[in-house]
């Protein structure tokens, strides 16, 4: 790995690895602050080859991390994408240099409001700014620099991590080779930003969540924040993958007990899954990280139109969205198609017929890993990057 | 209005009525508690005919009641349906009486989780037994015979109300001349459930919910219940409903602020219905109603097969559904009128083209208006009821 910028950069246990960035220049914040300097951890997968042309950058979605496909340090469980990450496969170690970085404003290592705020020498809570995707995105085009990486070979990313993709490609044109944003939308819709406020709302009404100090407090809003996950973990599903997981299966009984206990293996499945995301997640990156989804609208950055935000990329895309995904609906991808085709962009676009909602792709659906797969290798082959092998394409 | 049995009845204000039932011969519910007296509190609209032929009955959906046109007594807005109610109106007062109760374990003058249990001198609270949507229409069937009436004319109502309408098409086949469930379903689906736990588990987390005895400590878990409400309320509107109402529109300012209050107009809106709705809906009532739906499911009570909840049926039947409700899907009213025609029921089935999601059925909606008009006026002449203004059809 190229290290280009004279920063400080300290490596625990490898392979993770963390970077202060923003020292000699802050980052200015689209709320107007500037920050600096702040701590990125990220990881990386495979090696960057010696022109820095086979760079690609995985965004993570809300309650991601950059644990692609290593055990995850809280919970142990394989990285969101393990299946995907390794030699021979479909982010194929042995072509790709991978990265992916926790986002501005998250809770595993980069600046975000668990962390410590220099000024104060106490926890940000909400003294941390209020972030955007384009901020997220800022932070992560300085990792770029400091790795010495002029273009990224590709950018890609699912859900708020699809949003990331966009903004790179608006943002970034020049820097972003292929975008791949998946399962994402150039907007978040008025359902969406209802949803989010429930799962804040269920943060701020638990007493423990002090105002937001409730790390000062020696607290954790761990009820409100279970309540915000299970409500939003229903929208990453659909309800026939509910239906045909669950049913109305009872939870190890021959009837109905008459209680208020999980009668319903659906009922015990989402108390399991609040239960669990309280241990490796904070409660204000979850109020940080909703809100910049929330205020995630290229178009409204961009006169209206949409496709004003890629007038004049020579980027490749591939759009990619999932037939019952209701959260981000293929409509949602298709305006994206639709803006970018305005611009005569090269685009694909795939809707992959999946019953597994919107969570399909962290899941294994093979005909969306066929779709990357291919589109990769064509852009490699455009980009003049060898193929499987170390052949030439 | 007749009243046939030997019962106690007192009358608030008119027009609200309370009956005292079940001293005599106490209840037994599903769970196998037996309870009695218990108090039902309804209301009436219209005169009862000489042969106790022209009764329909509303049932309310989860957080209705049975204010169905009159000021409800607490937000002082106009009764759920009372746009529909009135002489020459859908629910014609000139020839129909109309009949709507507070659902057993309701909070509005019906015997529930709030009322104060005879046994103790205090608030049942979770001491009150678990019921079902049977229960709630064994009570119902108890109240229609205080009122000396032998068959519905029919039984009417949407989303639980309509659950209500199939249980007694099952239960009292001979006692229901007519009945339209709307917006319902034969069984509440994985989705719905789990939404119900979201809500519910809300509620639980509020410490002043004090473990269900939160009015003998004088508490109310108001923040648990508007959280509830906040993430019911979207399952009831359909995403295009809320983008037309809402979309990304700001709240009172140019530009996003940066912060946690209400930026979007969406985020206030239910903001407001939530902090609207604890001042007329008591938690624990929330709780048991959300439960009886969760366990409603006429196939299962029936060997696993629906059209056994209908077999030998003489009732008409008029099933409808909205094309933009997500909770109740049409194909959930779909099942129900494929096991009507197989045990070859008289079902009429209107999917009504609608962007207004579930709440469709408490909304403005001129075709699905004249649906019921067209098949209440049908049903009459069958039933040999004069036709409008007196006239026999």
């Amino acid at each position: 790995m190229t290290v280009s910028d004279p920063v400080s950069e300290s490596s625990s246990a490898a392979p993770d690895r963390k970077v202060e960035l923003g020292r000699d220049r802050p980052i200015r914040l689209d709320c107007g602050v500037e920050i600096g300097p702040i701590t990125v951890a990220y990881q990386t997968y495979g090696r960057l080859n010696a022109d820095k042309s086979n760079a690609i950058l995985i965004c993570h979605a809300l309650t991601g991390d950059h644990y692609v496909a290593d055990p995850h340090p809280i919970t142990g469980k394989p990285g969101w994408w393990s299946e995907l990450v390794g030699p021979g496969r479909l982010f194929d170690t042995d072509r790709y240099f991978l990265i992916c970085s926790n986002v501005l404003g998250g809770c595993m290592g980069t600046t975000g409001p668990m962390e410590i705020n220099p000024a104060t020498g106490q926890p940000w809570g909400l003294g941390f700014p209020v972030i955007t995707i384009g901020d997220m995105v800022q932070v992560q085009a300085r990792l770029i620099d400091h790795l010495g990486i002029g273009q990224l070979f590709c950018v890609v990313g699912g859900s708020m991590g699809g949003m990331q993709v966009l903004e790179w490609a608006q943002s970034y044109p020049d820097r972003v080779f292929s975008a791949i944003p998946i399962a994402a939308a150039a907007r978040h819709s008025a359902q969406n930003i209802a949803f989010h406020e429930v799962g804040r709302q269920a943060i701020v009404a638990d007493p423990d969540w002090c105002d937001g100090n409730y790390l000062l407090e020696g607290k954790r809003p761990h009820r409100g924040l279970a309540v915000a996950r299970m409500a939003a973990h229903i929208t990453y599903l659909s309800e026939p993958a509910l239906h045909q997981k669950f049913g109305r299966n009872l939870q190890n009984r021959e009837a109905v007990a008459y209680g208020f206990d999980a009668d319903f293996q659906v009922e015990s499945y989402l108390r399991h899954q609040g239960s669990t995301f309280v241990d490796r997640f904070d409660a204000n990156s979850y109020l940080y990280i909703t809100r910049a989804m929330d205020y995630f609208d290229l178009a409204a950055e961009n006169g209206g139109v949409l496709a004003n935000a890629f007038r004049g990329t020579r980027t490749r895309f591939c759009v990619v969205s999932f037939t019952s995904d209701w959260l981000f609906p293929t409509a949602e991808s298709r305006a994206v198609v639709h803006a970018l085709n305005a611009v005569a962009a090269n685009v694909s676009f795939v809707e992959i017929r999946s019953d597994k909602g919107h969570d399909a792709f962290l899941l294994d659906e093979p005909e969306f890993h066929a779709t990357l797969t291919g589109f990769l290798n064509g852009a490699a082959a455009h980009r003049g990057l060898p193929g499987r092998g170390g052949a030439s394409q």
